[in-house]
């Protein structure tokens, strides 16, 4: 009558798996799932460190070799919070091993090595190993609800997309230079760790692809003190030494889709006073929404086919028992926060892999905004369009 | 084939007069009225500064002497843009001449004046003479489509009005001692000048009545330095002495009105940071609008027929050719501004007054306003709930 | 070397209880804490409703006798989170137990209860047993940050206290007769479940008391359907029978304070179109901030010593690891949500029973709102101001 | 002692013609100038037309050759309010009759008539004859305040620059074939219409010039109605004859400035719920401003220099007297429309003209706006980056 359980074993308890330990601390407490999630490994490299993180975080043991985690029958999900550079390596060892991957985002820091491990996706898929790719932002209630606004049509045929993702975190030429800022551990930029986010969503929101690009990449601060602490996206100075920035402060393209629509992308961490501002803006023929992640709670809904003297912009609080996610939560007006998007998260790929459905987005899903992704650094290093391949 | 003409003589050129001055140039030039107005005689009490008053604001003749004015054949309307404790002297003095009277709010400083000035605005309307208050923000295009929604019953029944006038002008204790500040010219202070406004508003838009109040009125600073120059709602101090301030800086009331809504009014000078914030709420059983003129092209509406995972309020941008006056002016989202209020304030004037029907506000309504702010003086000095006279 | 325990036994398991166990459950996995909390014991009526709570919501046992739980040496706090009527039975039991207790607003049903808990709290205090009132709001950070700015003087004199609480989950004729709208259970209606609310939070934003009150309360709807099931504001209607609505819709009042500011207060549930639009405007002589809970994230402060031609109400993400309680949470702009306000209680609560030092807001804070609640009931009874008893 | 005067003689009285009319009518009322305008000839080529709109708009002549206006001593500026096919003949000629011009925008249609214009106006420019291009935004007071603070360097050095001019009036692929959507008369588009108004602006704002773009340009519907009666922006369909569409609906483009500074600019006519959405957001490294012109009244500026726990983007309503173009206006919060900018367009220019200095924008800059439009024609016909021809 109990219901079964899903073994979790964690790895890397930076930011990431702060919220993470929070999405699966809380998963089961609000939602009515086919399985029960055990924080059974918390995984990291420094044994210290790894004990006062699993305690604070709630996981019942630690461990600092993830290949070791695979051979043992406790655990079924291997949770990749780490870099985008070690990747590749555990969710591919992990899927061979019969694990269930769910993979932080962006998939990977090169398209081969997406390739690779959607390739290993795909063979795990036929014997029931199920692996997603960790967009959050597509569970934002306000999101999902945006998707289904879409998907029935009443935003009829889409023209624009315009998705931006601000930040101003590294504004300071005195900030250190932190991993997130050099291209061996995070692969690129902005353009990855944001751009991936508006790229996969801008897609998803209209259910079309991007075909093809014309990008800018620009760096405005090339040289910056080495970092020393770090937590989240704040970190100290660590000396006087300085080193070189490999990766992009700001990524623009414009774009085409397949089904006619035209979009403009911006990620930067330099939009002094925006903090997390993820929005995008998609207008059709029929209507438009709007959404900006600081206020998450609120989609906007423009309907185009009311009187135009009554229509307009309408701003719904996207917390109805009806909308997505909600009937687990609060009453209407009692807003949810960033990390509940993390809850959303795990509460899919929980379902899914309770009852045998491949969860999205697919590591073939973080593969394509990869190739979107890559084609921007193509286009912004020859100085024309790039097609995205297929 | 010529329109008839209207002589317009306008008495009083500061603040108002500057504002009715370019309403009185423009309305012919954007609506297609039955009759064209002259601007034809500026009359004030300081000769040099009338004459040059009058070359700044485009009237054909100065005069001194506003019952000199009464004799002209050539002078239709008296227009009254002088403190309110004059209005009731003139306003009588135009209605028993035959001259159409359009009078600024408040109406008069006392009630026995209000009562006079409508009962010989009764008399004069048996001859055909038509006069109105100047209560302009009527002719908001926003509040006047606003009306149109009540009207036509899309909030249902009325459940709440919450009403505010909020400025923050006289923040300053060093602010000089204005006449808008002095019992004995202004009549009160932020209770006549802009609780008035929403007071009439209110009742207008919801077409009811204020039956009774609970008021509170209060004088933060008692003391100001006599006052020097002084031009719209700006001025500077004419030196060390002081005065007493005998007007209200701010003034709340809660309200009940005849068909079972309650409302809540406040009208202060001392909001710092509002400028003129004046803006309503009303809540029905099928919807909700609200404004605020700070942001005076935009209405808000929440149609709560809608199914509730869609419903939201919506920033209607009321610059639509089907809008209340918009027809006249620009494509939409091309934005009007405050003095437009009162264009459509004169548009409304001409019209009634060339087609002979009375125009509204009549200075009944203006008299009722003046009942309901009574109310609240006495309901403030006896500390009890007051009924509002019939 | 471990961090001492404290057992935590919850009384009731509905809204409330729903949210208190999410912040039991998350308070040290992100606060460093000088205890750690156990969640022992969930105690309710219903056995077999009762153990599925406490399965979901993560409790160790269950029990439906809460005095026997006053007895129990694992239990050192009674957190109650049952409608007002049973709050002082409780409290006093286990206050005079040595329990420390958590009390969920409003503090009781009536004057005397909640007199009775405070004697009771005082006494207790004496042992070294802790007690505090739930007021939630005043931990949202936005809200906590505005108080340090006021306690600054940022704000200079408190001129104006601008404070709503608005809902629509009532508006329809047909929602059902909840526990909430009947007076023997809930006490008041919008007065006390969400006028408390913002009752207490002026008071604790500008550090000063309301002195007097004319108030107005008003009751739409009088007769409803009895209700069936219902979970947190949500219910259904349990049959053709109806019955009388007992307690208010909407509750008014305005207010002076011991320092001179005035202010206006608004309750209401008929507000069509508000969720859970909890806010605040406070003016003073030198600055405003203004806050609503439907964006809880957002402070909004107006500088008014700045060049008026620079000077605004200026949007301030409440995000930032220097704001309060935010070291805890999540890089800038990525929000929190209304469980967090709860988190924080428990944070605040633990912190001070651990260190043995008096919570804020105690029982005391929480007599004086019911003592203003109780002069708005006599004022909308009697027609006239009522004056807050000390 | 009476001022010089000035005689106007106006070309074209459709949507521009109308509200030049108002500013030229308005300003020497508002503004104290040295010298006084007159509205001399309106001229046209529909001579019953235009005998209507003279007396409408209020204009002392009529004329249908505007060649004969040249020689008339009476008339000392020509003001184009003309198609773009229309501009070059016009102003070249006017001003080697030694009259002043102002020009609407775009300046020309095609870079070989700018390049004439521009060199007509610097001949003639050495003969005291002065010469401006319309671009009215430029007066927005908010706009005009912007740019006081980045000269200030209040915004330090600029990193992004992102301007939008989002309309939705043809989104109905039955809206007629207007002219607007003629290449031989409009020239083009969505990207010569409403791109040039912030292809200017933004250059203006930052002080600094475009130096290459990427360029997308689509037109989503490509046979339209033929068009019948139309009025500002809104027509009706002529029968069911259709024809070809053959400008842009859409335009957009990356840019890099010399300075260093990256931006993204999009123009269309196709953003469904937007109605006249010109905006900018400008991200320096000292602080950002925010604008969009349907709230034109507002300028949002985050000083970046301020303490991160109290900053954060700040409204600030452009009403004070201190604010540019204001001090001729209404008390603060007495908000100004979209004629006001042609108002004060007209203010410059007529102080320009009587002080003998050169009034801005130039032609020149309006040549350069037209290189950038031009680049940007070439990059999206030829799919790679474009450098702006200095």
């Amino acid at each position: 009558m109990s219901k079964p359980r899903l073994g979790i074993a964690m790895i890397g308890y930076a930011f990431m798996g702060r919220v993470h330990s929070q999405a699966w601390r809380s998963v089961n407490r609000f939602f009515d799932l086919p399985a029960e999630v055990d924080k059974t490994v918390l995984c990291g490299r420094s044994e210290v460190a790894l004990k006062e993180a699993a305690a604070t975080l709630g996981w019942a043991e630690t461990a600092t070799d993830w290949r070791a985690l695979l051979e043992r029958d406790d655990i079924d999900v291997i949770d990749i919070c780490t870099p985008g550079s070690s990747h590749a390596e555990i969710a591919v060892a992990a899927l061979e091993a019969g694990k269930h991957v769910l993979c932080e985002k962006p998939l990977a820091n090169t398209l081969a090595e997406a390739e690779a491990m959607t390739a290993a996706a795909d063979a795990a898929r036929g014997r029931g190993v199920r692996s997603m790719v960790g967009f959050n932002y597509r569970r934002v209630p306000a999101l999902a609800f945006a998707r289904q606004l879409i998907a029935d049509g009443r935003l009829g045929t889409i023209r624009h997309v315009r998705a931006h993702y601000l930040q101003d975190w590294i504004v300071d030429p005195d900030f250190p230079l932190v991993w997130r800022l050099r291209k061996e551990v995070a692969g690129s930029g902005a353009l990855g760790d944001i751009g991936a986010h508006i790229a996969d969503l801008a897609q998803y929101l209209v259910d079309d692809h991007i075909t093809e690009v014309t990008a800018l990449m620009e760096t405005f601060v090339r040289e910056r003190p080495l970092a020393g602490e770090s937590s989240g996206l704040s970190a100290s100075a660590g000396g006087a030494a300085t080193g070189e920035v490999t990766v992009d402060d700001a990524a623009l393209f414009l774009a085409r889709f397949g089904g006619g629509a035209i979009g403009t992308f911006e990620a930067t961490r330099f939009a002094t006073g925006r903090k997390n501002a993820m929005g995008l803006e998609i207008n059709g023929a029929r209507g438009s929404i709007a959404f900006d992640f600081e206020s998450m709670n609120e989609l906007w809904f423009h309907d185009h086919t009311l009187d135009p003297a009554e229509a307009g912009a309408r701003r719904i609080l996207v917390t109805e028992e009806t909308h997505p996610y909600l009937a687990a939560w609060w009453p209407p007006g009692h807003v949810l926060g960033y990390e509940h998007t993390f809850t959303h998260e795990m509460r899919d790929f929980v379902e899914a892999v309770a009852t045998g459905v491949d969860p999205r987005p697919s590591f073939a899903d973080g593969l394509q905004v990869q190739r979107v992704l890559d084609a921007v650094e193509t286009s912004a290093a020859e100085g024309r369009w790039q097609a995205v391949e297929r």
